[in-house]
């Protein structure tokens, strides 16, 4: 069994702050501050370009993969960090179209980060008119999985309301049709169990600064089925992914399985804050996770159903349609996300309306849910959202 | 002037070492390590998701790009930090290519890193088998660039023998051939003096761990000439890219200027320790740098010539023709360099036979060139490097 409290004292918790946000930032390891102060120092200082061997700098990206690998389902090896989650998903997405040749459709749904559609859409316009993004109703996904898709590309659990959508399915039914399906795990690794291998998944990414806790733009990762690794054609051809990098030959070789994924320097001090919020989750078992997660999320939507006013529920109610997060409407969302955040629970709000709170059994527990209760209570019945200070902030987050 | 003494000063070097490898990876400065920490516990710890607006972590691609763009001559404003130098000239590659339509052929010269060769060779894979990547011979660049080419990609300083490209003369002869140039910093940036607005560069890219000591995978910029800044189309769209991110629109608008450049989630422990490293820059003048360099160059060759038997130089001889690094070739140039940094002084070995020493005045002065020397006389006088323990060692960077 995975002891909450012991992963709670792990991480550092401002006082007076109950954070409801770590779907969004993860909060920082007490032991990464030292972690990254030691490789710097002892590292980076002392043994300066010979740190790259001694220190085993280019080993992280490949053993930090594993150790997320172990969350979401995937086999050891086939899980590599690197770059930030939109550049992987242009990578993975352009790989598997080309695995898919002759056909020049990518199904998403509306319901997806925007970025993933960004980067899904710069990548066909470059390979020309013939080329179709197309995003349809998440609802809609399933039926729009026909012969003309070469790629369905899909985040499984929807940033705003928590959504969650049934991977094993949708990538069966994509499979059926001759489609490879890559899937987004932002919302997913470290929020609920994953299972890439178990679900036939072609390829997956997601980002490590979220429920993962790596800190404020840690690197993102990528899975390769084992049965792409030797044949996915890397179109961000770096380096490092070469078979031989070291021999610096002018012509690319791509490396073997997901070695090829790589692509330039890895950004070691944040790979080292990493290694620090892994070791918690070292501790933890996802299945543990996921029960007190929806344990967490049940509670916060019965009291906040019983207590505050004018909230209308935008998440799935039934639990096991749902990620780790609760979503509710409100037209003032962001002046009440304001004030929330002024008395220390700390969510975030998402355009046009939706006020959003992050459940994490890593270091969120039911007092948190009961306190932030009675603060949101608090907050509709004064309509303190209400006050010009709340309502004229601007937003970047 | 720039006062070196006051730079070295600022640095951690560990002792018994010459660090002749910071046009690998620059070393560590001393505020660099605290300043992270602080960053970690004060800004993440604290602020959590809001250190984004608080803290200003959003701003800082901009402001370091803007810190480094006037030692590159760049305009204030049209500078970038983010990914790794590959994405980066991937992007501008990708954009260039589109600026130039009708135009399917990028030409590149031999002695380029061999990354740049492969992001490009890779993108040009994808957009089709019309597109060529030609790669000549770095004397036969400047007869190679006709009508037919579509985009210049150049490394200004090879990264074996430091010999450096005219920049100005190239990029005059490609526009006047009506070619798009994109420039490589790499071994420029921090190391001699630029200037690409001078120049009318189109495009420039760079990395911040060598000369400009931002760390182990210390993030890129990327450089878009005033003309081109708000017509490049980003190939790599991603959500920071987007006129207004938080928006969360699902269709993609560029964003203003440079900022279109930004991807996704800049890697703030990263930017944070590059601060520290572009504090001792802002004491520095290129112009003192790149004279203090030339000395430093002048005495090293002269030195080892008079001194090392068996060294061929393979650098230009002629310093206007060099960026800030000497080469010698030695048929047992690998374990001659195990020998040298078992001894202290650290350079590194490019295949097949080059040693490679980096000489940055911020850090390096006549006496560590002197000292240096005296090792290598003595490791080669013994033939050090003939001993089995030298030849075996595997070597990774």
């Amino acid at each position: 069994m995975t002891d909450f409290a012991a992963t709670k004292a792990m991480f550092d918790l401002p006082t007076g702050v109950i954070y409801l946000d770590g779907n969004s930032l993860g909060p920082l390891p007490r032991a990464a501050t030292g972690r990254v102060g030691k490789m710097m120092q002892d590292e980076w200082g002392q043994m300066l370009i010979t740190g790259w061997n001694k220190a085993g700098w280019m080993q992280k990206s490949k053993d930090l993969g594993d150790r997320i690998g172990r969350l979401i389902g995937a086999e050891p090896g086939h899980v590599i960090m690197g770059d930030t989650l939109s550049i992987k998903v242009y990578q993975a997405v352009a790989s598997a179209l080309e695995l898919n040749p002759g056909r020049k459709v990518v199904l998403s749904d509306n319901g997806n980060f925007p970025s993933d559609l960004y980067m899904a859409s710069g990548l066909l316009k470059s390979l020309g008119p013939e080329y179709e993004l197309r995003v349809v109703d998440p609802e809609a996904v399933v039926e729009n999985i026909t012969d003309e898709i070469a790629v369905l590309m899909i985040t499984e659990v929807d940033y705003r309301t928590g959504r969650k959508h049934d991977m094993k399915a949708l990538t069966e039914q994509a499979h059926a049709k001759g489609v490879l399906a890559v899937w987004d795990l932002a919302h997913s690794a470290g929020a609920v169990p994953v299972d890439l291998a178990g679900c036939n998944a072609d390829f997956a990414v997601g980002c490590s600064y979220k429920y993962l806790n790596g800190g404020p733009g840690a690197p993102a990762f990528i899975y390769v089925a084992p049965r792409h690794a030797e044949t996915a054609r890397p179109a961000l051809s770096g380096w490092l992914g070469h078979e031989a990098p070291f021999a610096f030959d002018l012509d690319y070789r791509p490396g073997h399985g997901i070695d090829r994924m790589r692509v330039g320097t890895p950004p070691v001090i944040q790979l080292t804050s990493l290694e620090a919020a892994m070791d918690i989750w070292d501790m933890a078992d996802m299945e543990n996770v996921r029960a007190k997660s929806i344990e967490l999320c049940e509670l916060f939507i019965a009291e906040v159903e019983a207590r505050c006013v004018g909230l209308e529920l935008a998440s799935p109610r039934d639990a096991a349609l749902r990620g780790s997060q609760v979503s509710f409407k409100f037209r003032e969302g962001y002046a009440a996300m304001q004030a929330l955040i002024d008395r220390g629970v700390i969510g975030d709000f998402r355009a046009p309306d939706i006020m959003r709170f992050g459940f994490t059994p890593l270091y969120i527990d039911e007092d948190d849910v009961r306190a932030a209760v009675a603060i949101m209570e608090d907050v509709m019945a004064h309509a303190l959202w209400d006050r010009a200070e709340y309502k004229t902030r601007h937003a970047v987050t």
